[in-house]
């Protein structure tokens, strides 16, 4: 089985997260990403700990599976080469800053004028337009201006930064369904287009609620700690050897109160449903917190859990990774790593019944697929290879 | 222009949040989506607070543009309708429980025996297999099992919850990827398929770097308040009058510390690279606090800004809402909300060149089109229509 964007090529300028998570995303479907880098210098990504061997973690995990080639873009053969192959690509991805891809004679308009049926995605911190087009971004930027930030945190506390990049991440997956999108369009218009992301949009779309609230209302939403901001109980409490989350939704109220034991609380009307529970926080919820920590998270999920009450252990990251059922469902793989033997990485979540998604390969040597791209997409000869190396255009 | 999904329909019995945040990006690129609901009861979250007038805003936001239509499809006579409109149909989406819809009459193996080209794609908490898969699942569970709560929050702090739905959002973003990808595959197949999207597998993938760093190291991620795992400085610092995040990956630290007027640690050892001041966290992190504490964030921004050190507000929601950048990339939309006006929401992140994705309508009333389709769809009569409603079908 081969997956369902087998077929499909990506020339792939790219570099650390945004970019690179999205076509991540894309060569685990089997689309073939040929990701181009500087000569000599790669994606600074290569050099973020913790190493493997000699092999970057960070760079190996979203970099798995592609081809990698060098080649000098801001040298006019370059940048002839790089159109060469945009005409036998189906996508070209870039994360440079807005008006790089141009300095290096490599715009939209330059590019789809060789490849109509192109579809060539921007990724930036801003867009390509606007007032801070121009500003260099990082995940920690994107996040502290899209507003997660400030509703991350303990009640009253510091701002928090949520624990994974959701700046690049969500930008990544955002800029995959975009191109997905480009690409359907294509089978009936038989054209490519432009597609500009922006990480600091995709903050907005992912906290579409948060706005709406606001929007609604005119009050500002805050950091809740792990409170949800509707219904109550929806938070982790301390047990006591460890928290567990719980989530009341539906009509469980009564079932809850038998299980700590204060049957007393079912018909109190200040505690009827879930948004009386959430107008009277303050009152119900140190009563829920002390008769959580009377038992272990254990005895809580088996107790709760027996009557069906949606609640979870929080896990660490190393308690995920030996859970029985994420390991059953296959998240995890090993994939060869030079000097190293195996690494293990996370997995394509993507679970298909007819074209399965896998991780097969790991991440590409600088330059490692140079010659053999060179050679099998634009089918240059020994010499003219030989030529470009002397003259460290590849 | 239309969007380019524009001719896709999506048959969407999704609820809340993962599946309807699914369609309603696919519905912002111009798919059709027809929204199943239950006779009387619709999408709980149509209950959801805040309201705009009687509409909820929660609802609003994750179900503008869409057509909603009731159907009741634990009769046989609904089962029998969705079966026909499944074969009008590109995609079919649900978010119910493993197991739910094959007890309508609804598993892929009836539906797709009837449309071997449709896309039918199931979200769950846990996916279709392995030992939790009949458990029932909300945000924070998802959040709380995945491991982000666990490296979200100050350092020696209980957990934290981010302060978005990623359990669901994440999942619905990589739904819209996998749909997508098995849309360009049936291109070539002529061939639908099943897909099986986890919220818990997709929290795993979100969680790539985490799992890379603890299978590289062995070493438990923790949480790190604003901080980067690997770069230092990167995360917010308190100024004078609010938060600023500062995030150096390059080779600026001379120009910070000309910023901080502290030129005597340029060529300290401990702090040379980005690196080396993680590892020198606890010397260097109070003297940059210190620093920071003594500008407010806006003489910072102009400060940090003029020397092209990444740097940011921590902003709130408001200050996002009426940000000249994000309203200039037009990121928020007002739709028509009966009995309120309109309603401003956030709009799709995407920018195409050729083929717009747009927000055009609110959210639709329960059951709103149902007339509508079973008439263009189906073509069913005014007869036909009245006995279903007599018999509670729709």
């Amino acid at each position: 089985m081969t997956g369902p964007l087998n077929g499909i090529t990506v020339l792939d300028f790219t570099r650390v997260l945004a970019g690179p998570y999205a076509s991540m995303v894309m060569g685990d479907l089997g689309a073939e990403i040929i990701k181009v880098e500087q000569p000599r210098v790669g994606d600074i990504a290569r050099g973020n700990g913790p190493f493997i061997g000699n092999v970057s973690s960070y760079f190996l995990s979203l970099n798995r599976g592609k081809k990698s080639i060098t080649l000098d873009i801001s040298k006019p053969q370059g940048t002839e080469l790089a159109l060469k192959m945009a005409q036998k690509c189906d996508i070209l991805l870039e994360n440079f800053v807005p008006g790089t891809m141009k300095r290096f004679g490599l715009p939209y308009e330059i590019v789809s004028a060789r490849n109509p049926q192109l579809i060539y995605a921007s990724i930036s911190g801003f867009g390509q337009t606007g007032p801070y087009s121009q500003r260099p971004a990082l995940d920690v930027i994107i996040q502290a201006m899209g507003g997660i930030m400030s509703i991350t945190g303990e009640e009253g506390g510091p701002p928090i930064r949520p624990g994974a990049s959701l700046g690049d991440i969500t930008a990544g997956l955002f800029t995959c369904v975009a191109v997905l999108s480009a690409l359907q369009e294509r089978e009936k218009s038989g054209r490519g287009q432009y597609i500009d992301i922006s990480m600091l949009d995709c903050q907005a779309a992912l906290l579409e609620n948060a706005f709406a609230r606001y929007f609604a209302t005119g009050e500002v939403p805050k950091a809740l700690g792990t409170r949800h901001p509707v219904f109550t109980p929806f938070q982790a409490y301390q047990a006591s050897n460890g928290f567990i989350a719980i989530a009341l939704v539906g009509t469980q109220w009564p079932l809850f109160c038998s299980a700590i034991e204060r049957l007393d609380l079912i018909d109190d009307p200040r505690f009827i449903d879930g948004w009386q529970r959430t107008l009277h926080y303050d009152e119900i919820n140190p009563i829920i917190s002390d008769a959580i920590k009377a038992k272990t998270t254990q005895e809580w999920l088996i107790l709760l859990g027996g009557l069906e009450i949606p609640c979870a252990p929080v896990n660490r990251i190393d308690q995920v990774a030996s859970d029985p059922h994420v390991n059953e469902r296959n998240m995890f793989v090993e994939v060869p790593c030079p000097g190293a033997g195996k690494a293990k990485i996370v997995n394509s979540p993507l679970k298909f019944s007819r074209t399965r998604a896998k991780v097969v390969r790991g991440s590409p040597e600088l330059g490692e697929h140079t010659v053999y791209v060179l050679k099998t997409l634009l089918k240059l000869s020994d010499g003219e290879i030989e030529s470009l190396i002397q003259q460290k255009v590849i």
